[in-house]
């Protein structure tokens, strides 16, 4: 049993707290009553000088990934009401909730051979990258969508989707979305579709492709921009050509790259220009062999996955070595730095810097180039 | 100590899971040591049909937060450290903590006569609206505003700011701001500017007033659009002038009020007709006596605070009445209905509904003109 | 009779031309037969190094328009078919239409007492400001909307509209709009309205203003950005306390002028901020006795009307002494100055500089502040 | 000489004048003195109930074309000055002027072997299509760029731009500009660069397209949105396979094209999803053999250039018989239809609906969709 109030206990760690007395706690335990808190035994955890976020970066092997999402294909089915085989990465920040960071969920998706899942829509944004292997077909809104490897996938908010694996092999894939920015934001609503797709027919290519995926062209037939982007999959080989045009450009002394030895890609809504989905950004890096990134620090939080090629990644005080599939969680302004090894290093990276964007809150700051400058003080929109 | 892993437990209240077996369970501490968990336990909390905010409708009493204010003016010296003499509303669902709701911080803001409260900034957007009194000039970047009773004054993210009380009576009001969102976004800076303001004048406008706040007009020396707005103070005058016009416009037969008997303005950003700040709405409403509005559900959170008359407020299955100064914060989703007793009632709203809309998420539904449209249903931005 | 064809006949005032030559010549009738043209005849004239407009600086004299105004009060009565007794500015450099500019009309309207003109609507934007006098009502898709001294006043495209003087005395305005641009670009649609407007109500203020007309404030009950300013009216009380405010900032030592002793204010769109017609700008300006301003070259035209005052407007190498009420035209791209004489000077001005704006081709510049960017140039959209 | 002023003499063709007098001959003389003209006589020209254009539709033979420009290759020389081999289109109604309609500038520009056409800039902006040949280069910025048949190429303004052909073959194609627009709206920069280009090299790609050309992605490196887009090349097997892959959809059942048998794509900018070029839209539509459009009217002119096939493009009452090479302006408002032969017909377009849609005076009537809406009405902006 305290004697008192736990407003007087919290204050305690608290710098520049009035002196503490029977009558300061008698008010405390009046604020308690109220439902009230006090800022001044707050305003340092409320308004530190710069982010200091629960979450930490932390790194996951895709071996152990793999390894247990096998196993859970052993003994986990596929059904209505649990709807996906689907295992998320549990910063451990933050209390053991299914959160890669405080708004991104990352998590191994396993599909068995010949097994589906159901269909169901969400107004939660979704992404599927694909590290390895083929086979299945993920149907959007009726549109069948092949999944092969380096390919980036949407499903935006509210589009009905089931997945089913047409191959005689499992799948495993990467499965990106904005549940725990939806769940902190009381924005979710969820809609059961049928309990199978309903075309199961295997087209290289999905409809949204023939209609949008042509550089620089749209369909005359389409209307104006869309919330997010109509392009169901970002296939491998345009992505890698990107990359390779954007080293062949540096070789040549031509800009391009971010920076030597740096190669990136953003996908981008072709009705607009801009993110994929309102909430989440995603990039595909190259780094030759050998190079490094100059440190990076972003408000705002992101993971990286390994998709070729071994190298280390350096966030705050902490470096690991990385090799295909691997993850690593960044979190909000956490300085972070990529190195290849002998080979070239490809990495899939995905963030939720449109909402700080959107916002106006976000700010970059890059070893030498500066500190980044605060967004209030713009006094301009961009 | 506990014979099953935590996703076993947490397992047992969820729908359509896997038979337990020791295998299962083996595989449930397997997630645990690589820090995952499984969608499939989680989804009913993380994808419900609906929203299902952990924050719950409540009302806070003014006069009981006056009397806790005045006796922390007593108690708590206001200084560098602590800064301000606020006290917030704490959320009975939201554990404690100083959050009105998930994204929205409501205090109460106390000074003693010829106090000051130190200059400092930070990203989060503030604003204040003034209840009762007068006498304190808020300083914001080296501008003196004037505070009143019914004006709404901004202070948006990253602006220095410090208060100061020139009269001889205490003067206390309501202070708005985005801190919660910012704290779980990871999003926050903050600086300390000098001890005490600068400029010690005491203008009945402010200079961003003589520049901005004439209707349609703007300086042609100012640059383009702003982030937030550039009007400091938006005045009590003109608020009323502009709700009692809609009401003389419902009178004569025309079109201008949101329901009958109901007037409602939004603050706005005179640069881009937006809301005054990225993430924060403000409006005054105005309901004719006897007046009670429709049913209305929104994506997002709010907090009502009465300004003048007495009425009733209804969120969901709980209902209070409620007089000048009264606050209520309403969550996500949440039914909520106004009533207006003998006398108009005037009352002040703020939300962080900008969020939404700039994300493509926001969803409304009033009683009586059916349901809200999915915003993933769109297709087209708007 | 030619004996050589008409392209050879332009080519002789060309440079760099190839020999003339009986083939030449055969060559260049080859052209007019199949309605060609070849670019090396033509590149001066069409691709200056600088715009070389044909219109030409002018001043119209009040004093005169007014004059055959009430002459034309006399003898040409208003009603369907001529629709309005308005006399249009004729830039002498556009051959005799009444173009004030390529793009702009100017005219005086004039309404003897108790007299109708009938409603239509035209896809044409169009304002009104008024120098002199009160007494008319235009009634704006319903909404009778006074006319006094000082207002100015918008019907934007494709609303019905007529006007009725409700004096006993004759009134005379400016009416402003974009007819020579809408006629060289076939944008133009036009259809009668009843004969007389339908509310003959004489308030003092337009419903539009009750909604609209109050600093920073929106009807909550308004939908999202309109394309045109729904201000009806921008009363003259409010223009002349902004135009006196920024005076009295400038005194103080505070910014907001647009130079020395140079006060100005955009009449804007609350909806979005930006222009109130999407092809028409309009401002006010205010200079204080003895101010003289820098010299500045714009693309796009514009016309200024005084307002109040005395003073001079230099146009490149012509200057005219002004006073109230007096025109004058501003071509493309022509420095043009203005000097108040001993008294202040108040000054109206419109331009077609929105049209620019939003095709990425506006640049300015201004004396002592370097030359103005290209558009082109920028490389990032604003 | 004339008894009558020029006034009296325009206001005989026009309807409801007042009746002529001695007087008001005098008044109208009193106008021409004071470069004043009256609404009443000019109002059925300014004002018509929809628009009536000056230009009219007219068919141009790409043969014809051909033929000249070869004889101009060998008459003529390129340099400085003269600047470039191009002949443009001019439109019967529009008085002998190099203009294809109000807005467009539609040229032939032909380059003998090894020859230079020197580098210059100028704030027109410009494409290039090319219906047949290839071997020259345009080199943008220094970026050189090759031109083969079926490419879409972008020279936006205010780039400094040459070509050289390297081939031992002479090759046309075709030259769209905003040049009457431009021009009519005095807004024309220019500046000589050096006398050849100096990049001589020959990739098939330029660095445009290796940074800009892939479905969906663009460089992080870029910074945000572009004025025009930045791809300098829109390649003939992109273009093709897009509008395959239309017809395909519509031939399994799904949507895609614009109406049976009608594939289209639009060009545009992938940094903002828009057009490509701030006043000019291009597109290329393909029609199954023997597919037939419906009329269609639009506000804004626009030019078509036959690619491949053969059929018939009526526009009004008129109607011709077209080939590969073959061109038609469209004025504004004419309704016009496309028609197959026995093989598909493809066909380049361009307009100058970008200005329209930017100004909100865009207005599209489709035979058997109902009239098109007033762009006024609209209340919203778009």
């Amino acid at each position: 049993m305290t004697t008192v109030s736990p407003v007087t206990l919290r204050a305690l760690d608290a710098p520049g707290q009035p002196t503490p007395s029977a009558d300061l706690d008698a008010l405390y335990r009046g604020f308690e009553r109220e439902l009230l808190v006090p800022l001044w035994t707050e305003i340092g955890d409320l308004m530190p000088t710069t982010p200091t976020p629960r979450a930490t970066a932390h790194r996951w092997r895709w071996s152990e990934l793999l390894r247990l999402a096998r196993r859970s294909g052993d003994l986990v089915p596929v059904g209505r009401g649990g709807e996906r085989r689907a295992i998320a990465l549990a910063n451990p920040g933050l209390g053991g909730r299914p959160f890669a960071t405080p708004t991104l969920w990352a998590a191994i998706q396993y599909l068995n051979p010949r097994e589906d899942a159901p269909v169901h829509r969400h107004t939660q944004h979704a992404f599927r990258f694909v590290v390895e292997g083929e086979g299945v077909w993920t149907v959007v809104d009726g549109d069948p969508v092949a999944m092969r490897r380096g390919d980036f996938l949407l499903t935006p908010g509210w589009r009905f989707h089931g997945h089913h694996n047409r191959s005689d092999a499992p799948m495993a894939w990467l499965d990106g979305l904005d549940i725990p920015f939806a769940h902190a934001m009381d924005a979710t609503f969820f809609e059961f579709g049928p309990d199978e797709v309903d075309d199961r027919s295997t087209p290289a290519r999905s409809r949204s492709e023939q209609l949008w995926a042509h550089p620089g062209l749209r369909p005359v037939s389409s209307p104006g921009p869309s919330v997010s982007s109509p392009i169901a999959a970002y296939r491998w080989e345009h992505t890698d050509a990107a990359l390779a045009d954007q080293l062949a450009l540096e070789s040549a002394g031509h800009p391009g790259v971010v920076e030597p030895g740096h190669a990136a890609v953003r996908f981008t809504n072709p009705t607009d220009g801009g993110d994929v989905l309102p909430t989440l950004r995603a990039e595909m890096h190259r780094l030759r062999p050998g190079a490094v990134t100059a440190a990076r620090r972003e408000v705002g939080s992101s993971v990286w996955q390994v998709f070729d090629g071994e190298g280390r990644v350096t966030v705050g005080d902490r470096a690991w070595d990385v090799t295909a599939g691997d993850l690593v969680a960044v979190p909000s302004w956490a300085a972070s730095t990529l190195a290849a090894g002998d080979r070239a290093l490809d990495l899939f990276r995905f963030s939720d810097t449109p909402i700080y964007e959107r916002l106006h809150a976000h700010r970059v700051a890059v070893a030498g180039q500066g500190q980044g400058k605060a967004p209030g003080q713009e006094g301009t929109a961009t």
